[in-house]
């Protein structure tokens, strides 16, 4: 991608309403756009890591069986007064239309997937069923300081699994736990899988996915050595008590919510009356699981963990850019001219098989370039100036690296490509 | 996929309150359920063809220089103020969160995208910029009858594009039209370029894509002969009078829109300041331009025009399947197995290099088998019974053609490869 052409409007401050780091960098770097509290646009930048996320995800979810799709946003008053949780949900927008009707702005999806399901004929042949989207959420937040950690509006993944018996849901409920790891993992993040209340669904197991990080609004208590982990809200321990399972001492971290599991059982399906017909031929309630992931918060969580005092350190999988080309330009035209034209053979030599950023601005000062290039934080950054030139040599070095390394560019495309894979 | 696995319920009526074929055929083909009056769901296999669309428009947008992001649903009031539509747009929802600051829900973006642009700093250099967004629009439609064709709730490309000068805008406006038209021919869809009013935007020119058909809500009038053609709504002429252009008989048809661009000026930049510097320093207001197209309606649409009494059929680049393997269940259980033994070898050859539709249920009719083809409606099928086995041929028909011709399992995978690409 040519710079001069993207729509990358790089600012070196962020505006003043914006508390939070992710936010900050995030527009600094052209990445998203304040709407107004708690509402952002993706801006091509920030739409390229989320397609990234979103990537990660659909793979994750359907190497264990999800099958996609994609539910209203809009959802009628009477389907969650079903449930009964129209009064209960103290985040849920309300809204009439012209003609008096009342609906919801979906915060989740339970009534609706359990609407979808009652209305088909369900043998305990067909169960179980994952289904899932990645879809926007709205959240009527009283408070929204955290950027894309806490959004009125955001999107998610959530995930409803389907099953003819406690059992089969306990076995899936971990076989998602394991998938939910390996999609964190390759966000770059780690996490600790917390025990937790189950919120507004039941008094159930619930896991939630927690990266420890000191921007983080919540506090979990765990042992760095078995792995026993609460979230202190449910914890009936602090730091410093030994760990119930291994006697070791316990720790207590802030951190972020950047996914969560549930038992739901048949607390949507007994209500709405979604059934299956059994093995003997009689009526059942499906039992259900619900698996819920924030890609935007991922996104902001991210940078809140990756990032220094110069702008954001993608991890490799989530990079807008395997590559950031970046040209200088020297007093003497005649040298400008030649670091540009070998610039851009590495540009083509690159394109074909990896994301590449090309600065092919010819009017910007070096410290600008590379303050831009720090902001952005492509995985990778090639520098060519007068120096490299005189060499026969370019410079390359990896965003969270302090020094780059003079080499030919044959030698540097190649490591370019090695380390774009692994 | 494993059609037992896949998440697809046919079923042999429509319900009795959706009147429209698009819908009728995609909710019994198991591709969308209705949630409500014009709020509908992508199930497994709706949301394939959604995809494929998204894909194809994905394409011809970035090939004409687009750029691809994300803006919020929620949009505050005092944006809409600025541009003078909070009062004047009738479809749009509006609603106050818990603070009592009101939102719109958007139906289009203008306001949106001025917001970001205006508070950059943008140079005659860094335009044109042509930006998009696929992505959940909302309209409090009184009626919504037309299944896709017209939702409260429904998903949109919309793409805004920015100038230093009316000429230049001019020049993308033509070069948009061009696109669409590929767009839509891809999608397997005729369309008309029509001369339109401007509706709530301007009184410049506009142009809507129309696609003719006897479900169609709008009414074009047009010249089979040379091209010109209007909106009955803006057009001083009727059926029967002569083309203004080359005298030929004039023709009137009913149509659907399926997408419209948009001569906007400065309709949004001048009243909400959203300026670029020009060549001699001056501030001026930035050109726009704005080019609608409807995902969801492009999938109704399609249903609309390829269809048979028994179901769907899809055009070759948004069928959810290049081909339906579909194995039948004889009497004698011996040689019902050796034909899923074959039907299973066919699936796994064709797997690797296309998508599949692996019909592998044992204890469903032939009669059923055919008519959930059918009603799906992949691009192209394969039939193995007991009666191609005896002659170790299989049956291979494209969902349009009336016969299917028989030919040896090789020949069969040969021609649906030839047959999937072109």
């Amino acid at each position: 991608m040519l710079q001069s052409k993207a729509f990358i409007k790089t600012k070196k401050e962020a505006p003043k309403d914006e508390v939070s780091v992710n936010a900050q960098l995030l527009m600094r770097g052209g990445y998203i756009d304040k709407l107004t509290s708690g509402m952002y646009s993706f801006l091509p930048l920030g739409f390229i890591v989320l397609k990234k996320i979103e990537r990660i995800i659909r793979e994750e979810m359907n190497a264990i069986g999800g099958q996609e799709m994609l539910m209203p946003a809009l959802q009628p008053k009477e389907l969650w007064e079903e449930a009964g949780r129209w009064d209960s949900m103290d985040v849920l927008y309300k809204l009439k239309d012209q003609q008096g009707r009342e609906f919801g702005l979906g915060p989740t999806h339970e009534e609706v997937i359990t609407d979808i399901m009652r209305k088909r004929t369900i043998s305990y042949k067909d169960l179980p069923l994952y289904l899932y989207q990645m879809q926007t959420k709205f959240r009527d937040e009283l408070r929204s300081k955290s950027g894309l950690l806490r959004g009125r509006e955001f999107i998610m993944k959530d995930m409803y699994s389907f099953h003819a018996s406690e059992e089969d849901r306990k076995k899936y409920y971990e076989i998602a736990k394991k998938a939910y790891g390996k999609v964190f993992r390759r966000c770059g993040l780690t996490t600790i899988a917390v025990e937790a209340s189950g919120g507004s669904f039941s008094k159930e197991v619930s896991h939630e996915f927690q990266t420890p990080t000191e921007s983080g609004e919540d506090l979990v208590i765990h042992c760095e050595k078995c792995g026993w982990a609460k979230n202190m809200e449910v914890a009936d321990k602090k730091a410093g008590d030994p760990c119930p399972l291994c006697g070791n001492i316990l720790t207590e971290a802030k951190s972020i919510e950047v996914g969560n599991i549930f038992t739901l059982g048949t607390r949507f399906s007994s209500p709405m009356n979604a059934v299956f017909t059994d093995k003997d031929g009689s009526a059942k309630p499906m039992i259900m699981g619900c698996y819920g992931m924030g890609l935007s918060r991922i996104l902001g969580t991210v940078v809140e963990v990756n990032h220094d005092d110069r702008g954001i350190l993608w991890p490799r999988e989530l990079a807008p850019f395997d590559v950031h080309i970046v040209p200088l330009v020297s007093k003497d035209e005649k040298i400008t001219k030649q670091v540009f034209v070998e610039a851009e053979k590495i540009y083509h030599a690159l394109q074909e098989t990896m994301t590449v950023l090309y600065d092919d601005r010819d009017s910007v000062s070096a410290g600008e370039k590379f303050a831009d290039a720090d902001l952005i934080g492509a995985y990778q950054r090639i520098v060519i100036s007068e120096k490299t030139l005189k060499e026969r040599k370019i410079e390359l070095k990896k965003r969270d690296e302090e020094k780059a390394t003079l080499m030919t560019a044959q030698q540097g495309i190649k490591a370019v490509r090695v380390a774009a894979k692994k």
